[in-house]
């Protein structure tokens, strides 16, 4: 008996429920910053100092004072930032060198029970990202780390960055279903308060050290969403998979 | 040696050079027809008359005269009119029906050797549609027959039908990549013109059955394509994988 009955479609947040953003930023970024005379830059730092930017630059976009723009530009304009504030002249360093360090947001790690997690629930049900992501990020994301989605969607289908209600509605009528019959997979309270209020279902899935060892936030369900569960593979169990 | 040089991605053309329409289509309108009484109607004839009304349909929209509409739409569109044709009344069926027989398209098999030569080719390459199908048929037909795409791009994404030229470019800037990066493997000339007038390399991939055993059209390479092959494992075996 499934936990998410009529639903067809898991849609998965990307960046910390899927995949580890703090972790694979930060080990590229070490190595970049030591080719750059800035081995004393924490790289988690850095890595959060990026993130930080990542809000902000997408409500430029929800905002409508921007048109949609996809993500790889976002981060390369954030990066041009992040580096300017630890002391480095973007302007200094080769394009492939900063693009190499932008694509590191292609190149994350999921999290251990990411994949089989993933490969049972695929048995069930038509697996797909709801991300800000782009296209190319997420596919790239995909084929290097074995993630098994039936569709790469990204960003450039909505035409929306979430917690915007296209993003999710867009969505589920790309893939012909009716908000209903489609749940989210998400680690952060505010994106499936977003997804419950267009009629999506909801899943909870905890990611405890998302943002490092002293994470204040997103530590329990703030709601009482359809399924709450402690990694991918829980998921799979509570869903019957 | 690659016989394309430079070339970072495969996008394929799907109906006809992936998958055998005329044959999967005709499979299941045999089902139908059966069940309507029609069981003297040929079913292969049947595939071909619906089939016929595609082109007329996409070019309503890409002369301008109707926003961008989906496939699945338009393939339910025409299945009324190919219906009527038959002597069979859409409005007295079963909408469940007739959209079953609608996704017919996304049951489709693969020629027998298209997921062998993918396999092989996806060590090497980014592999992804570029069809006029939407992104729910193709992501379906997919996990369907387990084609192992590492991006299911689909005609929303480029919002264009082939072979108007935007649907090439926006594809290769999707990827990330200029145009002489991606190349188009295809069963048809006119395709494969299409693509190498936007800069796309070409490749053929030979497909004599595609219409029946009668095949007038595509029975060989009419331009000096980067590659010419007889199967998708003889393009892996050309290309090196």
């Amino acid at each position: 008996m499934s936990a998410l009955p009529g639903v067809k479609a898991l849609v998965f947040d990307v960046f910390g429920t899927v995949v580890d953003w703090r972790s694979g930023i930060a080990r590229d970024a070490r190595t970049f910053l030591a080719r750059h005379g800035k081995a004393d830059v924490d790289p988690h730092a850095f890595a959060d100092a990026w993130r930080k930017r990542y809000q902000p630059a997408m409500e430029e976009v929800r905002s409508g004072r921007r048109p949609f723009t996809r993500l790889d530009v976002l981060h390369r304009e954030n990066l041009d930032g992040v580096l300017r504030d630890h002391g480095i002249d973007a302007a200094g360093i080769a394009a492939e060198e900063l693009d190499w360090l932008n694509r590191a947001w292609h190149r994350l790690d999921p999290w251990p029970d990411t994949i089989p997690g993933l490969i049972r629930l695929k048995a069930r049900h038509f697996l797909a990202p709801l991300s800000n992501g782009n296209i190319l990020l997420l596919a790239n994301m995909a084929k290097r780390a074995g993630i098994p989605w039936d569709a790469v969607l990204g960003a450039e289908a909505a035409q929306a960055y979430k917690p915007q209600p296209e993003a999710y509605l867009r969505t589920a009528e790309i893939l012909g279903l009716k908000p209903e019959q489609v749940a989210l997979v998400a680690a952060h309270n505010g994106d499936l308060a977003a997804a419950r209020k267009t009629g999506l279902k909801t899943a909870f899935v905890l990611r405890p050290t998302e943002h490092g060892p002293h994470q204040a936030t997103d530590t329990r369900a703030e709601q009482d969403w359809e399924v709450v569960a402690n990694s991918f593979e829980d998921l799979a169990d509570r869903l019957g998979c």
